[in-house]
């Protein structure tokens, strides 16, 4: 199901060393301003390039193939296309006979009967992200003026980050990291129940970016160390102003106009160098594979970029579907 | 939205004290044997009773409604309700107008304008979960022999549940606890990427049920303080048995054969007698609120069988799709 | 797939000869007036009674089972439960072996494994327009002041209905007829493209209804024997008011302010009391049936109530896309 | 809506005028051999050229931008993109301003607030016909060894068509016609009651084609005018041959393994030369029209190669969801 949505709809699609990646948006509002432009700056962030993440460059121009016309989206729908243009499938010719532990290589292949396209992880390649991205810039100009922000917390169980990386590096190993993201200025009541809380659908984007192992909203896990009288957030008037925010904005799955606030946790990049225990699929035979390629040693400082994506892609559905953002924008 | 799945669909209906709860399947094959007695267990499980628990007790009586012919399913749409009898509205009188922090009371009405029901919670009661139980016994009679288990690790923030249940209620206060949920013998080639990876789907799922507030699968946060040596699954053989489970059995949202292994926090029960801080919505004055009718100290004691539900009707939906339950079961 | 609908979304349950039939409606605004006479006046036109009508007789009380308070919805999902009571299965029983001509008996066998209800058509029986009905009550007041009204056009092929119905009758035969339905008042804008236009969703509703094998709107078939300037409606505003309508009120799949018009084609009843030659499944011999029980000589009859609830089912969900409802009414 | 169905899902988009138009298909089974070269031969029947279509010529080369991998389908979206290349935007400037009576200029300005595209009809052009006849090729594949053809049974009211069009044209006037759509050796059991009847869905999607106003299954409007007895198909056999096809088989919105028959009414093109009344939205005014440009005299020409993509859209989905079609083709 490569569809997410209900009013506001994306259809995501590409390989990473295919043609093209890009997302199809169906349901975004006519009248909005949009251009390449808009979208460089968080195209800048999940780019590769600092250290810790992979040295493959990707010019990363969005083509607005449809749905734009005088510089304002039409109500049609509007696809935006990247090409893949710094493709290097080579030194991922082995990965199709070794499947890389902790990557999805053995069970695509297992799921699409050795069909999926196995160059540089395929259509499960974090390249995809790039289709977020795009479909989060979108998203986060229908929010306006509210403000989505997410950050690197820390990364291989410290705020030292960068030190963290450079000691996984010197190992050829990766490490993980978490990140918060926050949405304020939102409004309350946003959120269907019962399936469709805001948890639901922001954990259910939030689960489809790669290397997410936990999601967990205001106290989260720690919340289950608590007592009701911590946890709740007493309230100060009328308007549901709370004494704290314990619940990350969120009561029974609907925005209650405090600062939302999320954090997923983020797995280390799967692809070392370092030699791991794997089977060689046409021989049968157990052997070492030391991944070779561009790739992140941690990939949860691109990570930031995408969970704001996410966040905005359900925020902006959500309120669509709330009428707060009209059909038309005038 | 009430309703979810894509080929097993669930809609769910019902308030507190309404006159009925329930839930209407569609897309249950036909041929499954079905009767009132295969619900009996797990609504058990669920009800209320021992300490730490609501006092409140509903017979909690299966009506199946549709969709049953001679003891199986027909392949018609199954209605399956609850009538509601053991119902005291008179104690929650007085929440309709002090909404009860931590609760949605407050949100509820300002989303549906003041015309939701208020009566133990309304829709947003945690009687809902009876229909979530219903449905999962469905799909887990659809999903034999694979096997769904969840119990409760720990409460309170210690494994010793009794007395943590006790201290809390000798304070009038409650506490959460965090539930964890197995499935095994599932195969692997579930989870429909890129939106629908397994981990999207059960958290949308779980993240629906009342309190949760954290959801994490394999090593989940912990992952992120590792390094991939040590979080990645070494691959023994190409059937892809692996030396470890740190994954929780799920690759690129794609089960992979492993048991697959959730984790989620349940936050303590809003309701609790300790006076706490809230307003008067009639007067708009601050007042102090101590929640009586009957309540649980520990509403994680009555997860499990909820998230096993939750699990199940995830996995029943995705082993349709992948057409390993056929749409006639002869 | 028993749901239909984007934001007004209906699940409609029951059988013939069972417990109950009945819809679950989601996304109704919160706010709406409604109590069982509301129901009273639609079920009263599809209610048999009438002389080419069949003599059986439903009580017909609408059950609110959930998603009212105080007289109001509450925005939680509302289900319209009917017992079944004038239930007579014997005269049916033959019929499971022995399948009608122009009937889904055996289809259904055949997809269902043998497992369907056969009972008076189970699940495939007209008697489940009684939900749709009922859901079209609901929409019909959302859609105030809107009028929507269907008539029967012809029977038989005459527009002397009764004559065609006794003649019919005493040949134990039975006579099709065409329903035309017109929405007024409704404004410009409903219908989304490209693929659910007005004509679209629509026609996938009117379809659903059991014995509708032809759906045309506006000059509908006869336009295929038209030129393009007696076809198209001269414009003679800038508010879009036309010279004529002979779109029935859509262009482009998208309403043009003018009066909708749908006609459909019933086919006659195919339950008939005259001989015709079917196959025993028992025995596999060919044999002769003459289909006793109770049935319409004239379903068309009582189609016309079902045709406006169809129109408002999908005005309202349309509607509501388009923010003409809101979500709360006050 | 751009997405039209459950697991053979496709998305449309693009405009008359604008870079490209094109599908996304999400839900194709992985392992379809597929190439550009496959799409020709149903492209050039859906081309312009003949005498009454359009002069405008489109080279029409499928871009398969995703989803394939070696020549075959990866089970990841497939995106199949068209360059727009013989545009001639100036002759369609006047229709921004002067809306064509019976075409959707007016009702596309007012809901979608003046921000639509209105070069060439923009998302409304029959161009985009282009992309549902690539995603029926695709379903065509899928569907082997059923066979579906489709053909023009008269137009302009005779089987006369070639006369009827160089009158026509002579007029500077357009004709409508009638479509026919078969298909064979489908099988039994397609069609999902009770919203998702094999008729519902079919219409749905015929009624997306520009310019159809009627749909008809079977016998159709002329079964409202026969006895029970004379529509009714004898059953010979336990497998459900029948002596005749007068329900164009389907059985209770379920394909009965006859023929399945449909047709659908083409209205006469809306663009003709012949002068109009109108208005100019400018300047409020009344006007009359003369439309230039190049357009068809009777697109009904074109549009048999159209209705054979959406039959077998429908059909593919459907035959997915009743497991004929397996998710990985070996």
């Amino acid at each position: 199901m490569n569809s997410f949505g209900r009013l506001f709809r994306l259809s995501i699609f590409g390989e990473s060393h295919g043609p093209q990646v890009g997302v199809l948006i169906d349901g975004c509002p006519a009248g909005l301003e949009l251009s390449a432009d808009d979208f460089e700056p968080d195209l800048v962030r999940r780019r590769a390039g600092a250290k810790g993440t992979t040295p493959r460059r990707e010019a990363d121009l969005p083509m607005l193939q449809s749905g734009i016309h005088n510089g304002r989206t039409t109500g049609a729908p509007l696809l935006i296309a990247f090409d893949n243009t710094d493709v290097r499938s080579a030194a991922y010719a082995p990965l199709a006979v070794t499947p890389r532990p902790g990557h999805a290589d053995l069970v695509a292949r297992q799921k699409f009967g050795g069909f999926q396209d196995p160059r540089g992880g395929g259509h499960f390649s974090g390249r995809l992200t790039v289709a977020l991205v795009a479909a989060g810039v979108v998203a986060k100009k229908l929010l306006q003026p509210a403000k989505i922000e997410a950050r690197l917390l820390e990364a291989g169980g410290t705020g030292e980050v960068d030190g963290a990386v450079a000691a996984a590096m010197a190992d050829q190993d990766s490490i993980g990291g978490i990140v918060e993201g926050r949405a304020s200025s939102l409004g309350s009541g946003l959120g269907e129940p019962f399936f469709d809380s805001a948890e639901s659908l922001l954990s259910h984007l939030l689960f489809a970016i790669p290397a997410i192992k936990g999601v967990e909203f205001g106290d989260g896990f720690a919340s289950a160390r608590k007592r009701g009288s911590e946890m709740n957030d007493e309230i100060l008037d009328a308007s549901g102003t709370t004494r704290t925010n314990h619940a990350g904005g969120v009561n029974g799955g609907i925005t209650n106009g405090n600062e939302l606030v999320v954090r997923v946790a983020v797995k280390p990049t799967s692809s070392i160098a370092k030699a791991q225990r794997t089977v060689n699929l046409e021989t049968g035979q157990a052997t070492e594979l030391s991944v070779g390629g561009r790739h992140d040693a941690c990939i949860a400082l691109r990570v930031p970029v995408v969970v704001e994506a996410a966040m905005a892609i359900v925020l902006a559905d959500l309120s669509l579907l709330e009428g707060r953002i009209p059909r038309v924008l005038r």
